[in-house]
């Protein structure tokens, strides 16, 4: 198998248990090539230790430079929890900026970065982006954690849009056959117990057919049903 | 503002680090209603004490069962990291899943639940639910830590915020609390009427329980179950 073309650039991370959370949501999605620019050293060897997504971590390799950690790639892009205020660089929804990363992924090596948990990424760091992309937080807190920010982020660029259009399983609905005996067991059922009652019956066995019906069984539990009232009317006719 | 209708329902979850992390996604969200069963006593009162999303864990109430949890909720939906195998609910991609939750949120609350850390949910916590939902991680490395999780969904349902105000649906949904009643009304019939034995009862309440659910009952259709079964109940017994 090839490895996937994106590279997770975390640029001074602090957190071991970032580091360790950020590589486990690349283990999850398949994403296996983490890159850390100037990342604090102790926290590096204590994320090494952490349980899950060891490969991830083995493989990670440092650099001295954002630069350095991007050369390979086409596209840069940099995340950033702060609304368009400020920035000089043009700022994408994840939903859409994820689509174009997913496109260019089809050619070349895209880089992530994620910056540090206290300060995001730095003007320079931004600077080596073609532009930036956000998780749409709410303004009143819009900063992630770190591990969050990229499970978020790997999961947009690698879930497939047309997965939604997607039907689950198709159930056997019940035959038409299959749902008129649930129904006539129990309007019986309700006969006998006088919750149906002569003067009122027909209307109500009218609600109880719409009723059946509304319920969308599938055969299964058509089968289900039988086998229920079954019982429940020879207990009560015993 | 009105509070989001969104519930997270951790169930027996033993890290705090991960109840943190979990409030703290839902903050960024502006998902603020956080519900915990059966949690390691602990790790709640270590996560209260974590920074950030500190109105998160402070307003999270606690449930003695998942039923009561989920009480007041139209739609009960399960995360689960496993794939179709041998699961008796229906499943539904997250891409999907989350747009039927972001429908439905538009016109009654509902709830979200997420297993243990180590366990996820059990398939009696799986039985309160309408259907499963599912984040596609690779095969190789399906479990994602749980902050992580509660992150990719909740941003999944909220990330379109024009999902949300699509057509509710026509017809009101049945609260879990109603369908539960007639769950247990059915429960005590059958039982009586010698279908569900003491040897092979606990299978076959889940296998109820479940049927129940993918009947998606509305609040009217509850109500006349209620009334049919009360009845025959009456009639049982007398």
């Amino acid at each position: 198998m090839t490895r996937h073309p994106l590279r997770v650039v975390l640029v001074a991370p602090r957190n071991p248990l970032n580091i360790g959370a950020a590589a486990r949501a690349m283990s999850n999605f398949g994403v296996m090539e983490m890159r850390l620019v100037n990342a604090y050293d102790v926290a590096f060897r204590e994320a090494k230790s952490a349980v899950n997504a060891a490969k991830v971590l083995e493989d990670a390799r440092e650099f001295p430079t954002v630069a350095d950690a991007v050369a390979d790639c086409t596209l840069v892009v940099g995340t950033t929890s702060i609304g368009p205020r400020a920035l000089e660089h043009p700022l994408r929804r994840l939903e859409l900026g994820g689509r174009v990363i997913a496109r260019k992924l089809a050619s070349a090596p895209v880089a992530l970065l994620f910056g540090s948990e206290k300060f995001g990424l730095s003007n320079e760091d931004m600077a080596y982006c073609h532009w930036l992309t956000r998780i749409p937080t709410r303004e009143e807190h819009q900063s992630m954690n770190l591990g969050q920010a990229v499970a978020v982020c790997l999961y947009e660029i690698l879930r497939n849009p047309t997965a939604a259009k997607a039907t689950p399983a198709k159930k056997v609905a019940a035959s038409a056959e299959d749902v008129e005996r649930v129904n006539q067991m129990l309007a019986e059922i309700l006969e006998h117990s006088g919750y149906i009652k002569e003067r009122t019956g027909e209307s109500m066995h009218l609600k109880l057919r719409r009723m059946l019906r509304r319920m969308d069984m599938d055969a299964h539990d058509a089968k289900l049903w039988q086998g229920m009232l079954r019982q429940i009317r020879w207990k009560l006719l015993s």
